[in-house]
Formats: C-alpha cells, structure tokens, sequence
C-alpha cells in the first residue's frame, strides 16, 4: 500500500514537530528567579527558566546564540539545525536553548504549585519570556553579547522582542517563520485551536482533573492540517483505503496533543496570539515603529507554503526595518518547513544562518 | 476606530456565505422521492428535494442552467452570481437552483422524522444529490439536456459528478473553488471542523436536546479563518481595540454557526470529506479514470489563494480532462471569493461563464 511510508513520516513529522521528548536529565539546567512581575500585574515567588547549553563559550564570550523554544516545545526544537558543520556547529558558538513559560519544563500551569497553578497560572507574554531569558543569560551565564538570537514561529517573536528590547545586547536575529506581531488572521486562526480545545467540558475552565482528551484531539487536528501545506499529502495518500483505515489515520493525527498538557498549550497560544513588539514601552502599540528602531541585522526567513505566518507579513515588516533581509523559504512543506520537516529547506536556512554569524 | 467597517463587512461575507436566509416561501418548492436508495445501502420512505427556479424554460428546452447548492447554504448560494445581464441571467437561461440533502430545506437529518432523524439520517454521498436532482430534473421539469452544471465548492463537487454519472445530458460544467474529489489535504482540514464540534459533549454523538453551542462556536471559528485568506483581515484591524473588543470581535465570528443545526452540517461534512468522481461505478475508485471520461467542457476556476482547494490541485485535474480549461481566480479573497466576497472575482467569473453558456 503506497500511502505507509507517507503516513507514517508525516506523523512522525507532525509529533517531532511538538516533541516533548527530553534532554538527558542531566542536561536540563533549570534557572530560578525570585519574585518575578508579570507583564500583566501578577507577580510569582519564584519561576524557573529551563535551559541547555551547548558548546562553549570563547574567551571574549561573543560566540553566543540564543535559541528559545518555539510553541508547544521542549528544548530539542532546534535539533534539525545544530550539528557540527552546520552554521549552528557546537564546536563554534556557545548555544544556548530555553524553554517558554508553559512549555511545561520551565514555569508552567502544569508544574507551578498552587495558588498559581493550572488555569491560575500568570497571563504570559513573550516580553516575560524574553526579560527571564535575558535574566539567565546576564546574571547566571554573564553574558553581555549575544552574536545572534535564532528563532523559530514563537521562537521567532522572541528573537525579535530581543531586539527590542535589549537593543545594545543582540547584533542579529533571525526570524525563521514568524513574524513581530500576531496580525489579525492568524489571531483568528489561533482562536481556532482554542476554541475547539475548549469545547471539551472535560476542560472545565482548566480545573480538569484527567485530560480533556476531546478537546486535545480537535486541537491536534486543528494543528495536523494548519502546521503543514495542503502539497505535504500526496493526493494518493488515501487511496485503496477503507474508511475504517482513513478514519485510523485521521486518529493517528490526533496523537501528538494527547501527551500535552491542555492549561500548558493553552497559556502558550495566548501568548503567541497577543504578541505585538510595538507594545514594547516606548511604543504606544505602534509594530512599524518598534521595527524601524531595530539596530540589529534581522534575517526574515518565511516559507513560500506557511499557512499562518504568510510570506506577505514578512515582505512588509521587511520593508520598515533598517537593516533587514529576507530570503524565502521556497518549500511546500509549510510552516513545518522551519521545524525540519523538509531537509532541503534546512539546508538553505543553514546557508543564510552561516551568513549571519559569520 | 479604523476597524469597524472591515469587521463588519466580513462578518457579513461570513453569514453570507452561509446563509440561512429564505427565499419568500412561495418560492421554494419540494420534489418529492419515494423509497430513496441513498448509494450506502439505507433507504428512505421518502426524500424531498427543495429547489427553486428562476426564469423560464424556452421552447427547444435548452437553456436549463443547474445550480447546486454549496456547503452549508440554501438557495441563495448563488446570489451574487445570478442577474440581469449576467451569464446566469433569469432572461437568457432557465436557472435551477437545488438543495443539498441536510441542507435543512431539502430532506435532513433536521427535518426528517425518527427513525431516520438526526445521527439516524442516511449516510448520504455527492452522488446521492445529483441522483435526486437528476430525478427531479428529468421527471419534475421535464428537462434532457442541461447546458450546463455551474457549481461552486460543494456545488463544484456535484457539477463534476454530474459530468461523470448524466454525460449525455450535461454539456457543460464550471468547477468555482472545488476539486472531482477531496484529496487528503481537505479531508485532514474538514476533520478538524467535525472534531472541533463533536468535542462537545452536549453534542451528544447528535442526540442533543439543546445545540451544541460550544461545539458550533468552534466550528464557526474554523470556518472563519479557512474560508478566506490572510489578507482578507487587514493587518491593523485590531489596532487600538481592548481585550475586551478582541475577544467580542471573535465572538462575532462564531455568530454564524449558531443557527445551523450540528447534525445537518456534519452530515454534509462527511458528504463532502468522502466525495471521489472515481467511486462512480465503473471507475473502480480512480478519479484520474473518471476525470479523463468526461466529456463535457470543464471550466475549472480555483481562486488563487483558496486555503482548501488550492490551485494545484485544479491544475492536475485540468492536465487529465479532454476538454478542460482553467482560469485561475485572481483573488485575495480565500475560498470566500467564489461565493460573492469580491466583486471583481465574481466579475471575472461571469466573464468566464458568459463564454461557456454562449
């Protein structure tokens, strides 16, 4: 039957994508901040950023890259683009990868004990998750130069709050499928996901006691056939097919959300869904003149097929920045192709990666 | 407050798209079937087909143009394409205009009594339509020829089925954002909406006693953000706007699903999802086989930046029909732009029709 291989890749595709596979646990470093000020209002005794290093850093402590985790994602979101004789070769640069707020290995719904736990967790932004990271990087790592910060879709809105907001800290960023604010389509399209997670009663406003298991497998489904393009299923894929084996399939997408945790995944797309750099102090809300004060070089890397970070976005943020370059992604893979799903793809962001911390 | 405006145009091109508005009562008719054996094996006492028909037939009956009704509509799915002046002229053709089986009006889980009501209504197939419309056009209207079938998304399903089931009555066929079969991209997306519903628990596997609303409410958001394209939301709609006018503003995108009745709209999802030309008998599943069979002329008009029936897809079939022509959609629109939400789209789409009904 022609469709296994496909299947079976794409799935493993879709899960790698949202792995929640571990480092050796010896490798988790976990870094502690005594009562930390939401963006928000809320104030915690006490998170934890969750981070892995790799490589070393040189004795002018500038070979430092920034890699924060994109959605729903541990540490090993950026495996497709470290390895030695990549642009992000250990042997080179000092790489240091962390984990979001809710990503369930740093501060998190799901490991943060009462009374902020669960759907009492904090409003998240991606400032808070830049200004902890920037916390660890300075005062644990004493680090006061990054060479670059390499983001990935909510990997990427980081890398641009970076530049930002620590402006004489960060030389370049690149924005690998993302973009500086969520435009309104995509907060649409992440309503989406939300909504249909949350139709579970099962999800009981966040007090569940066992998984919303409905409303994580609509949420999967949401995600099988946004993350991708429609070119990454093949057309024959389900042919000769019986229904009760389209419909195993159709089940099968749905297994990459079943292990995550629904307050986790939740806090992460409110975070995504309300990004705007422009609402940086300073800024008044205004995107376009967050953007033209960006002093670093800032590489826009959208894919040509991503559903929901339009190469359109990207086109326009690169016409405000000073100094900022955009090489499309010319894959069919969709917003995946960021991820790894298409070597090809990997290849080419490597390339201008290498460009950018050369 | 700059937004206003766009916001409420596209919540009423959403609404339009899926309006449940009514014809003035007189106006619609009822075709009534006897013992109809739907294709999967069940049958019904009786099915009533709703239809309506506009103009009037001339003498050597050949200017019958059927219109068949898209997802999750009634008659008017064709309103902004039907006019004075227009290719669908009531003056010039004698236009028919057909409902789907759990359309609401035609027979529906909705409206058909126990103990074929609601999850108990037939599972149901394009073909089961175009068999019900072919009855009603040959025996009610008297009619042979058809000179044409002009359908649009689910309506395209059903005119591409016609071509292959009736080849000697059909002459002619316009596909407006629609494909011969629901290649796996679309099945994937479609599951999403069906589990975003059924993540309902008052859903109840279609035994409820209240709508679903949640379920709907999740349902309508999926919609929201497929039906059209990133562009269609201005990049600052949301400017300026609290929280609060956020999360109203996504609010009133689900106001549209409210009305629908949830078994109604998943029956014809599952219509839809499962639909192949090449399941006719005789094609033994291949739609290539189907596709190259027919003989009618084929306008094929996929709208370039439809999120689900993309392109490519219009543009494979187009290289295996004998008499195919494809004209791309130049619209920014999404899938929304076959149904009236640009005027130039629909003026280009007459254009193209004008030529196929000369």
């Amino acid at each position: 039957m022609k469709i296994t291989a496909a299947v079976v890749s794409i799935v493993l595709l879709v899960a790698a994508q949202n792995a929640f596979g571990q480092f050796p646990a010896e490798d988790v470093s976990r870094y502690a901040i005594k009562d930390f000020a939401f963006e928000h209002g809320q104030t915690l005794p006490s998170v934890v950023v969750a981070y892995a290093t790799r490589g070393r850093l040189n004795a002018e402590k500038s070979n430092a890259v920034l890699l924060p985790s994109p959605y729903a994602a541990d540490l090993h979101g950026y495996d497709a683009l470290v390895g030695p004789g990549r642009a992000l070769d250990p042997n080179k640069q000092f790489l240091i990868l962390t984990g979001m707020f809710a990503n369930g290995q740093s501060s998190s719904p799901s490991n943060t004990p009462a009374p902020h736990s669960g759907p009492d967790f904090p409003r998240v932004t991606i400032r808070d998750n830049v200004r902890a990271a920037h916390e660890l990087v300075t005062q644990q790592l004493g680090i006061t130069k990054l060479k670059a910060v390499v983001g990935y879709s909510m990997g990427a809105q980081q890398a641009y709050q970076w530049a930002v907001s620590y402006p004489e800290m960060v030389e370049s960023i690149a924005v690998i499928c993302g973009n500086a604010k969520q435009y309104p389509f995509g907060v649409i399209r992440l309503e989406g996901s939300i909504a249909a997670l949350k139709a579970d009663s099962a999800w009981n406003n966040g007090h569940y006691t066992l998984p919303p298991v409905k409303g994580l497998r609509a949420f999967a489904l949401h995600y099988a056939a946004w993350s991708q393009s429609p070119a990454s299923w093949p057309r024959d894929m389900l042919d000769g097919m019986s229904d009760q084996q389209v419909d195993q399939f159709l089940r099968s997408l749905e297994a990459p959300a079943l292990g995550m945790d629904a307050n986790n995944i939740l806090s992460q797309a409110e975070t995504w869904k309300r990004h705007n750099i422009g609402d940086t102090p300073g800024y008044i809300g205004n995107v376009e003149a967050a953007l033209r004060a960006i002093k670093a070089r800032v590489l826009l890397m959208p894919c040509r097929s991503d559903l929901y970070f339009p190469v359109a976005d990207a086109e326009y943020e690169a016409t405000i920045l000073q100094n900022g370059e955009l090489a499309v992604i010319e894959s069919s893979t969709g917003h995946a192709a960021g991820g790894g799903a298409d070597p090809q793809a990997i290849r080419f962001i490597d390339e201008k990666l290498i460009g950018l911390l050369k």
